[in-house]
């Protein structure tokens, strides 16, 4: 996109939202007012509504596309449908790059075949390979068609990548120069650009048969001197990634080195495109988002307004392995029917021990499914870290059990009862702290996200476990 | 940093790691073997040690400051120290600000006053800034005492704002320009610089009196007449930041509009620093860091091999809540232990309908925290999705409700039974889906982080609405 639209602070944003929800509304109100005229007590210009609407097309014309995409995402979808039809085609296919799946799902659904036709034919063919997946098959092929042999090329190396890889990230609008002119000659050689790549901050350095030799850092070459050759002023200690590199590996290395951009090579070392740190901060935010979305058992990121249906569907799957976790648990309360119908304050205690064992697991496991996911922990040092959590527990199930012990033999009257109750705390938080280290160690080693399901495997256990060793203790000492 | 070290992608990473802590083993072994020379069959060479520490000592000069960071963060609390021995004075500052808070906090406890002073005086004062609060006060003022006016003015104004908001993130090392001199002068004018500072991927215009006027990006300088004049290729429709405005807000924008750097300006519209991608990303990643982590009762971020008190106070807090409200939802049960007693099966089914509850409650309040943060949602909207999640619940409780009760139904033999338990479902999942939207829509509109605490309070309406639900109905209607 040439084009620079204004930027607004998050303030200002939030005043385009408002601004164009005061016109919506306001649309209502107007086709309702025109379409029932004997409501209205002096007629209604007719016209009303297509100037209403004339003023929300001009507020959209003046908004950069991530701000149109912003305020899409916080519609409800009859509002975004409407507000979808009032942006100019022409910036139709840098929208879709800047909403969510879900959003661009919902939008793309309602557009014609031209439309999807005209919208993909704007992008580069790295947007194209993004936006590919959600369209319909029919228009990429249209589209493909128009485009030229190294474009496709690109466009099919990008799709033939899985989306978390930097295969698909990768973009392929880069500088390149050779090692053996000077920083004068490359000055000259940018200047004849109508317009350099977004993000450039370095130029990629290449021999005859395209490998990578290194990089000219644009800072550099503005304080060079002219006369210097690129090779005596490159670098070559630099990060380079392969297109079959995990995604989140690259962007924690974006992090880690402050980058801003960086070179994709192939195994032979030749330069094939970059990655910008643009794309590598949406697949932190993607990647924390699924975090949470995961532990709450979500499957995916759900559009706020999706229709009920969908969001059913989106919560279902987490929701029906909670029921089964759930179930067992009840089959182990089952088992002891006959313990709790001679001691009733069992069944309000119970809840206690599974309750606090679930909240002290769900912590352990968030610091090793943290720890695995930055790197920062290797599976040999499970057995450490176990220790130490074994630890943790110990002292906070002596802690809370001792309280919690204590107020039961106070309402209860039965000292041996508040001490079963100490014993059980200990062992569920111990077998908490257990199960918090071996899930996500067993999780990383079989080759599965750790995060997936974490949280559900962990309560389940606690839950269970914590059912199976109060109601046992309590058997096998007070009955 | 003016030294280039050598960047290396996440495998090679994982190797260097790997090679430091085979060198750490080595070191115990020979240390064990000198010390008890008795032990070992052919006599050890007394400097062994010694020369397997400057190996070490080697291999972390060759390492990035970054790489260094995460590979003491990845260590236990000896060997991180034994390693931070290693690490040469001069590249302390560099590596302390790389290192997460809690790693910090360890390593500046085993230095001594000199050595911090030393590492505090290789930064700039918005680095300096940024240690501050983790440094011994003396070492603050002796540092400061050594700045001169304008730094020590620049360190005052960071350390005057919260750390989450602008100021305190932005940095003072920025190329200012007039707006009155053309591109050729501005290239002689860079020209003399040793180095241009980190990310400068614009150079701010401004006036007489110090008033931002524009940005010249350098992509436009470079391909720009060398004769137009600043103001003619400059761009002036650019977003700024004030400096007590949100961190968060401020990464949001530079998510939006993929930017590098930014402008920070004051009230009256003058020029006071810049913000740069690398902070706002550490911004995106602490603030979904503390998400989870909030999410799972963990204070803050915690250091995975701190000592075992530690991290039971930085659990603490969380459980004795979680113990408060399970005590609650026991209280709820023993108003129904005479029910419980008369019929045991209400035992076993009661914690099926609370944790369905919770499991589904939690889905709700994770969209809605996030899309309160992200700014996607107003509290004007709450009315219309809790009507949504209403339906969404409605669909799920009748479902999974109808599939629990007809087990229930099968397992006790008891028709009403199975409708009691798909009833309580149904109203426990829509006492959820109203708490889910409730509670952060209170949070924020009383001016709290809508993410903290919230997963346990839904629990807890969940638990203790869902045994009063169940047990209530069943008092009902069954006995």
């Amino acid at each position: 996109m040439t084009v620079a639209f204004k930027q607004q602070s998050a303030d200002r944003l939030q005043e385009s939202l408002a601004l164009v929800q005061r016109l919506l509304e306001r649309q209502r109100q107007l086709e309702d007012l025109v379409s029932r005229p004997e409501a209205s007590e002096p007629p209604t210009d007719p016209l009303a509504p297509h100037y209403n609407l004339e003023a929300l097309r001009l507020k959209l014309e003046q908004l950069h596309p991530a701000d149109v995409a912003h305020i899409l995402e916080a519609l409800p979808l009859e509002d975004r449908l409407l507000v979808w039809d009032q942006v100019d085609g022409a910036r139709d296919g840098a929208i879709l790059l800047e909403v969510s799946d879900a959003v661009r799902e919902s939008l793309i659904e309602v557009m014609e075949h031209g439309e999807l036709v005209n919208a993909a034919e704007q992008l580069d063919a790295d947007e194209l390979a993004e936006l590919a997946p959600d369209m319909p098959r029919q228009v990429v092929y249209e589209v493909m068609g128009g485009l030229d042999e190294e474009e496709r090329a690109q466009l099919q190396s990008a799709l033939s990548y899985d989306e978390d890889k930097v295969g698909a990230l990768m973009d392929f609008d880069l500088v390149k120069i050779r090692a053996d002119v000077s920083c004068e000659v490359v000055l000259r050689y940018l200047r004849r650009f109508d317009e350099l790549p977004a993000h450039t901050d370095k130029i990629f350095v290449i021999d005859d048969l395209g490998l990578l030799k290194g990089v000219l850092s644009i800072r550099k070459l503005l304080v060079s001197d002219p006369d210097a050759l690129v090779a005596e002023v490159m670098a070559t200690e630099l990060v380079s990634f392969s297109p079959d590199e995990d995604a989140a590996d690259a962007a924690l290395a974006f992090e880690r080195y402050d980058l801003i951009t960086a070179p994709v090579v192939d195994e032979a070392g030749k330069l094939i495109g970059r990655l910008t740190v643009d794309e590598m901060v949406d697949v932190i935010r993607e990647e924390s988002d699924s975090e949470v979305l995961n532990l709450a058992g979500l499957k995916e990121e759900e559009d706020l307004f999706a229709p009920v249906i969908d969001s059913v569907k989106n919560r279902w799957a987490w929701l029906a392995i909670n029921l089964c976790t759930a179930f067992v648990a009840s089959r182990v309360i089952g088992v002891f029917e006959h313990s709790i119908s001679q001691l009733v304050a069992l069944a309000a205690l119970m809840p206690i021990v599974a309750g606090i064992g679930g909240n002290s697991g769900n912590q352990t496991i968030t610091m090793i499914v943290r720890a695995l996911a930055m790197g920062q922990m290797q599976l040999s040092q499970a057995w450490r870290l176990w220790r130490k959590e074994l630890r943790v527990s110990m002292i906070n199930g002596v802690l809370w059990g001792g309280v919690i012990g204590s107020v039961a033999w106070l309402l209860y009257g039965s000292f041996s009862l508040g001490l079963v109750m100490l014993g059980a705390m200990l062992l569920n938080l111990m077998l908490a702290a257990t199960m918090g280290v071996l899930i996500p160690c067993l999780m990383q080693r079989s080759g599965r996200d750790p995060a997936l399901g974490s949280s559900v495997l962990i309560t389940a256990c606690t839950d269970s476990g914590g059912f199976f060793i109060f109601l046992g203790l309590a058997t096998l000492f007070l009955l």
